[in-house]
Order: C-alpha cells, then structure tokens, then sequence
C-alpha cells in the first residue's frame, strides 16, 4: 500500500528540553499573555508564582501544564525561611527557582509578548535562550563576530586556538522591543518613551558572552539560565513590601551570578531573543521604589567589581555563602538593610539545600499541581 | 528679487573632521579601489604608504588629495630607525601613522569596497568611524542596549549614573561583510568561505565597548582612531620579510593598545561601521605566515592579560615604553624575536618623539606631497 501524504511528511522534532525546562512567571494577574506564548509554551511545565493577595483569583488559560503557588504555599513549604521570598514585587519569582526540579529555567514578565524579528516572524524566545544555554561561552576573549557558535559566524583570526572550544553557558540574557529597561529617571525626561507607539528599540541580531570581569545590569523580564549551576546563586534578593528598596532585585542577582560565574569559569549571554515588553511601568511609581537603589548601585557595583572569592569556593553554594558574609561586612555599613539581605542570602541556600539536595525533596514539599 | 531655488536649499555641512583626519593606506597596487570610495574620501587627505619594490609605480585615481610613500622614503625620513617599519607586509601603514599630524587616523586596506546595510543603502564608514571615535566609550561597565549615546539607545536600568558620561574613545574597529577576517585553519576548513559569492557574515547593527580588562583581536582592515591618544602604542611590529611571522600585526598593536587604554582609562569601541571585504588571501600562503603566531599568541594573550602597567605611566609613549621592557623579560624567552620586537617597540617611541613632540618636525621630515 502506498503511503499515505501524511506519513511522508518529516516528523517535527520534539520541543527541546521538553522534560528538562520549566518556565517561571510571577504576577498579580489573569494570564491571559499566555494566550500570546501558547505555540511556545504549551509543551513545556509552568510554575505560577502569584504575588499579592492570596485570596485573590488568578486565572490561567486552559491546556497549559503548570503548578501554582501563592503566598500561603510558600510559607506552608518553607515555614520560616519564607521570610526571604519577597513580598508584593516581582522578586517572588526566586521561589519558583528553588522549587523546580528542573536543569533549566526560563522565566518572563506577565507584560512581555512574542516579539517579530525585522523579516516580520514571530521570534520562538524560548528556542533561542534554550540554544544560547546549550552552546558554549567565550567570556576570556571576545569574539569580534560575536557568538561564534552561530550559524554564519566563527572565531576571527587572532582567537587563540586553546579557548575555542568555549566554556558552559549558565546564564542567557534576553532583550526587549518597544519599552526597553529604562530606569525611573530616564522614563521621566524621555517622556515620548512612555507611549508605547512611539517607543521602540533598535534590533540587534546578535548573541555575545559578557566578558570575564564585566559586570552588566541583568533584566530578569526575559532570562534563562542553568538552574543545576546557578540556580543558587538566582535570588532576587529582599525588595517590595517592607523593604527600602525595589526594581533591583534583577539587578542583585546578576551581580552576584556575574561575580560567581567568572569565579567559576561559566559564561553569560546577553543579546537575542527578543520579547515585545507591552507596558512601561509608571515612572513616578518607580521612583519611590528605586531611590535607594539609584544611590547604593554607586557602591553595590564597585563592590561587586572589587571583590575576591576564596579558592576553595568551588560551587555556586559555598561562593554564595561567602558572598553573603562580603555584603554583611562591607555592604551593611551603607544601611542595615544589607545586614537584612545578608541573612536572607544564608537562609536563602538552606531553603534550597533543603528542598534540592535531600532526598525525598519532593514530597516534603509538594507542589500544588493543577 | 526672488531667492533662486538653489539657494533656498539647506547648505550641506562640509565633512566632519574634514582637517583633522588622515586616511592611511598600505598598498602594492594601484588604487583603482578608491573610485568606490571617492564621495567618501574625497575631501579628505590620505597618507599612502607603498609596500615592496620602490621601483613599481602605483597610480592613484585623479582629484584625491594624497601625500605618498616608498620604502626610499621611509629610509630617506628614518634614517636608521626606519629598521622598525615593516617591509613586504602591511605593517609598514605604522609609518603613515608616524608621519600624519591630524589627530585622526582612518585605515583601510586596498581590498576593501564600499558595504550596503540591509536596506541596500551605502555604508559611510568613514562617518561611523568618527561618529564612534567622537562619542564616549563606557569600559566599566557593559550596557545590554550597546552603545548608549546612539541614536534610539540609553543607558538601561541598572547602570551606575556616575559612569554615563562615559571615557574618551581612543579606537573605533570596524567589521567585514562578505569575507570574514578568519585565519588560515579557519580558511582552510571552510572552504565554502573562500568564494566570494557564498561567504557572507551577519550584519550586526550595533556598536560596543570592549569591556575593560577584556581583549579581543583587533583587524587592521578598517580601523580608526584617535592618534594623540593612543597613536604611539598603534605600532604594528615586525613582520614580513626577514621576520619568522606575519599577519599578527594588527593583533600586536591591538593587545598593545587595549591594555594601554584599560590603564589610562580610555575606550575601544567595535561593531560598526562594516566595509566590504573583497578578496579572501591564500589560505596556504597565510598559513606559512601564521603557524608563528598560531603558537605563540597562546601565550602572549596571557601575557597582556596579566601584565600591569605602572601608575606613573600616564602617557601612551611611557606605557609603551614599559611594555617594551616586559615584552623583552617575558616574551623573549619564547623566541628571540621578541627581543627584536622590543627593541623595535623603543625605536618606533624614539621616532614617534622625534617625528610628533620636538618643534620643526614637520621640516625635519618632508613629506613628498603630490
């Protein structure tokens, strides 16, 4: 019998990391973006973090996998040591990386839609970041040409021989369209860049590594990253309620992933894929929360590029406690809220040692799977 | 009376830095390709350096401005330093630095036409290259949106407010489409690339700081910079005849120079503008000229990564100075001909002073101006 037209057809390879990739989304809000993501995202498992009032309703769009947590489960799972997950700010979506029990994360905002590269075609975000993670990192040399592992690009004449063959990639770094990551006060005297019909980013059709050394401000709007080696280092710190400071717990945590990166010899990418960013938070809001930010970024940031981690540190653990005692010594004489954060980053890797490296991890904290 | 319609229309600004800027170019042929280049180049002055044979004339197209130079010239004007010009090699452009007295130099390889971004529209390069020489560079820190002064771009969240008004760009390296500038393994392992009408590369329509403390394998091929900054460290070595490697020239004064301008605080820009690479070289040929420097760049890249400069060097000529002598202490053991090139490192200073600081310089040595 002949086969049928059907059967000739190539079969579709499945989704990559399919079983190895969750996809974290914090929000106080129904998700209809998913709606948007749904080609994407719907073969893969979702953990929902719900910010805000517990008692409140999040609706999820049907077909999607994902399990749910709100505040009443994280302080259920983690009793005391809840008090490092944030409260009423995007930063509770740390709990999602520490509850996963997957190799790899990609998280994104709830504001951020699939963006179309300048052809016009919807660009696959995750597909990107999954191959930006699974190729190696140039972060000793830079490559002229940029991600030399791509298709249509190499290592230039001059890179030498012995660094080709790259090094991990724990971290990729995906970029937005139409609102960029502006800080208050630039939204504030670019006021044409509040209106979401004239603002717009220049498309850059490009993956680098960060280079050894460089720190850069991590967006955690469009991130991925190898949980198995950095995870522990992805706590977006103490922000939101009750706290002097918010919007920089993205910042916080590619800091300290930076600095343990180069410590350990892994690379972050930063470049493609883009995400359409639909809606520009309010500046004067923003404000409020970043003031103390906009000051402690002038010391958090030669602390971070000034300071030295101990030989023997060997895993993004021991680098973390370390760090933690750094930042308690020479961050906690600007404010105690240093002191604060230094506490939360101790019981931050005992959250995660607890619920990662026991066994029996999974039933003594299980998910609330819908 | 009725202004005519002419002069109703908007003056064309004469060309930026029409007075201060040189463009050098290396050539052993005739310079037919700067018809492409004439309403670029035209109203500029260009510095002609001829490689080979003294004896071969080179034509130069009809209505460009140029002063020229042989090898006669180069001895006549050095006298016994020109022993640290490179012969049969385009290394010998260093004297077309030497010799200039703008405070910018452009250098373009006579293999390299005129590039059309992805709109089909013709690239300035020379525009670019001072766009990118005249706006500040931001080494300390990586902005994930590129470079931060350019049209569409800011600084992103995140980014430490004391450091955006950015340092004084001392380098602005262009990039290639078509032929990529790979070395002869890479050359020789694709040999799809060595036709012209399959090789192309990505074009990348951004700009960036190289990081501080990074270095990366600056090509000579389309180079601008700003040479009473950094002219002295823009030395291209020995290479070609009589010397055991070539094709490293560019490489050597782009580690040189990175350093220098890490220690003095001044920024290396790469990305745009791109040109259009014409003629691949022969693979074997480069290999013949390359396996050196192959080798040895696995531990002169090491060498410049660790090397600290002394505090009391504050000026490019007293940087290179310094760096000749642990070129000599650390290099020298890999070949004697690094003890050559550290020698010849003090030769170019000493002609560099000679032909830049003292006053009657330009009487001392005359340029053949045609």
């Amino acid at each position: 019998m002949a086969p049928t037209t059907q059967s000739l057809l190539p079969k579709r390879p499945p989704p990559l990391l399919k079983d190895e990739l969750d996809i974290v989304i914090p929000t106080i809000r129904n998700l209809d973006f998913l709606e948007m993501w749904r080609p994407y995202f719907e073969p893969y498992h979702l953990i929902i973090i719900q910010d805000g009032d517990p008692s409140e309703t999040i609706r999820v769009p049907k077909g999607f996998d994902y399990e749910f947590y709100n505040r009443d489960d994280i302080n259920r799972i983690l009793g005391p040591k809840a008090s490092c997950i944030s409260y009423k700010d995007g930063a509770c979506r740390s709990f999602g990386f520490l509850i996963s029990k997957k190799k790899y994360i990609f998280t994104v905002d709830d504001d951020c839609f699939v963006a179309k590269d300048p052809t016009g075609a919807e660009i696959n975000a995750l597909e990107q970041h999954i191959e930006n993670l699974l190729k190696p990192s140039t972060p000793f040399y830079f490559n002229t040409l940029y991600d030399p592992y791509r298709k249509g690009a190499d290592f230039v004449r001059g890179y030498p021989f012995s660094l080709r063959e790259g090094v991990p990639t724990a971290v990729s770094h995906g970029l937005w369209l139409n609102i960029p990551d502006y800080d208050a006060p630039t939204q504030l005297v670019k006021p044409r860049e509040r209106n979401t019909r004239e603002a717009t980013t220049l498309y850059v059709d490009a993956v680098m590594t960060v280079s050894k050394g460089a720190l850069f401000p991590m967006c955690g709007m469009n991130l991925a990253f190898d949980r198995e080696l950095i995870g522990p280092a992805m706590y977006y710190g103490l922000m939101g309620e009750g706290q002097p400071i918010g919007r920089y717990d993205d910042m916080w945590a590619g800091w300290c992933m930076k600095v343990i990166c180069d410590h350990l010899g892994w690379g972050v990418k930063t470049g493609l894929p883009y995400i359409w960013h639909s809606k520009a938070s309010n500046p004067f809001s923003n404000l409020t929360k970043e003031y103390n930010g906009i000051l402690w970024q002038e010391d958090m940031i030669p602390f971070f590029q000034s300071l030295k981690l101990p030989k023997d540190c060997n895993t993004s653990q021991k680098c973390y406690i370390e760090l933690s005692k750094l930042v308690r010594a020479r961050l906690g004489k600007i404010d105690p809220y240093f002191i604060r954060l230094a506490d939360a980053m101790v019981t931050w890797i005992e959250a995660w040692d607890e619920l990662n490296n026991t066994s029996g991890t999974a039933s003594a904290a299980p998910a609330k799977v819908k």
